[in-house]
């Protein structure tokens, strides 16, 4: 079985909270400042049982392999993916129209985390990531998300575009955010009601394929003279203006 | 006079497109991936007489710190910071309402950077940064910035405090984005009109004077379990919320 050394005071905390994944033990440096967010770790490890040791800092290094790990690292299985269904689900057992953040081959870890971690903020029913040549819901990621991924409902496909004809069946409109003529300013586009919102890569943009899957375009005004914005920034943007659309519900 | 190496693609085009700096030289490592913005940075250098030369990778990795500089790196004396006047004047240049942003003592470099590019992209007359125990305009932060900083104004100054009562009395109003029960919501506040956004750290927020001499404080709803939003992402996103209050104008 999988193991997976996730770490970040913030992200331990909440896989620890979420309790989605199988876990293993806590393993707390042997020399840390604690605070806040570090206690509430522990605690949680208490309440329910888990293992809690401490460690040394050059063994916490390796199991993270020199990543910022802040003192601490949650030894546990694999990350939870589940199916589209499942994120349907969701929106139908919350009584609301499905709102769904699609990613087509984003690498970075940080934007990747930066992006699922405003999914979180906005109430998303979930993510829907394409397999291979893209990033993975890796320890990185969810140090990335400060541990908003634990919360999140995420599902891996090996084919982003067999997905979104997937989501069209069940009446979800896909709104790809890009640039071109042909796209919609993103406040005046209708981003109310079951909405599936793709975000491409950095750099490229949406893959051909999935850009013309999508119903509609929309994309972010710009002046200035540089004209670009980070895909993680643009599609946090465009999260908070879709869940705006939905009257903050 | 201070030598500064900045390093990126992008960022290294921007500053010659800007051509704010007092710039020495390019210089390419011998061995590169050519690639459109490469050129672009090469040709620029070239229609400006700037001396280019090649070097080889270690001392490019030696000028950056190991930092990722894609082969290419831009020797420039220091960033041109202006005034809070400047920053009035060029309001008023273009004829427009003051839309300044301010930064309580933001730390990471890569937000800073990516809270600037969001800011030159929506047309932001300049920036207010508080000197020391804060982020300054290095190499990494115009690197972060995708180059936008180059285009930006940038004052900083030695009390925040006292720059917002400078722009109080150019009638300018002063938003906090903070949380707190005296918060408005974003979309319900009225960010029309000459605006001065002052965001917080990470982590800690505004500091007591500061959010004490806005104006009114604005937040951003937020569900899920996590409930908090990096404070580069919560400040691009009321970044746009203020430009659409202003009609993208």
């Amino acid at each position: 079985m999988a193991t997976e050394y996730l770490y970040g005071r913030r992200a331990v905390v909440e896989a620890l909270r979420a309790k989605r994944r199988n876990i293993r033990r806590l393993i707390v440096a042997q020399t840390v400042d604690k605070n806040e967010t570090l206690e509430a770790a522990m605690s949680l490890a208490r309440e329910n049982g888990i293992l809690a040791e401490a460690g040394k800092r050059e063994r916490l290094d390796g199991w993270t392999r020199n990543a910022n790990h802040q003192g601490i690292v949650l030894e546990v299985g694999a990350y939870p993916y589940v199916e589209i269904a499942d994120i349907l689900e969701e929106a139908s057992r919350r009584n609301e129209p499905p709102f769904i953040l699609l990613l087509d081959l984003l690498q970075d870890v940080q934007n990747v985390g930066a992006l699922l971690r405003v999914a979180e903020a906005v109430g998303a029913h979930g993510v829907i990531l394409q397999e291979r040549r893209a990033a993975e819901i890796t320890p990185a990621v969810v140090n990335a998300s400060s541990g908003a991924v634990e919360h999140l409902r995420v599902a891996q496909v090996t084919n982003l575009v067999q997905a979104m004809k997937t989501l069209k069946q069940a009446d979800v409109w896909l709104a790809g955010l890009d640039l071109g003529e042909d796209a919609t300013r993103y406040d005046q586009a209708n981003l109310r009601g079951a909405l599936g919102l793709v975000v491409g890569s950095e750099g490229k943009g949406l893959r051909r394929l999935v850009r013309e899957t999508c119903d509609f375009i929309i994309s972010l005004p710009m002046r200035g003279q540089v004209a670009s914005l980070n895909a993680a920034t643009a599609g946090s943007i465009a999260l908070y203006k879709a869940w705006e659309a939905r009257g903050f519900g």
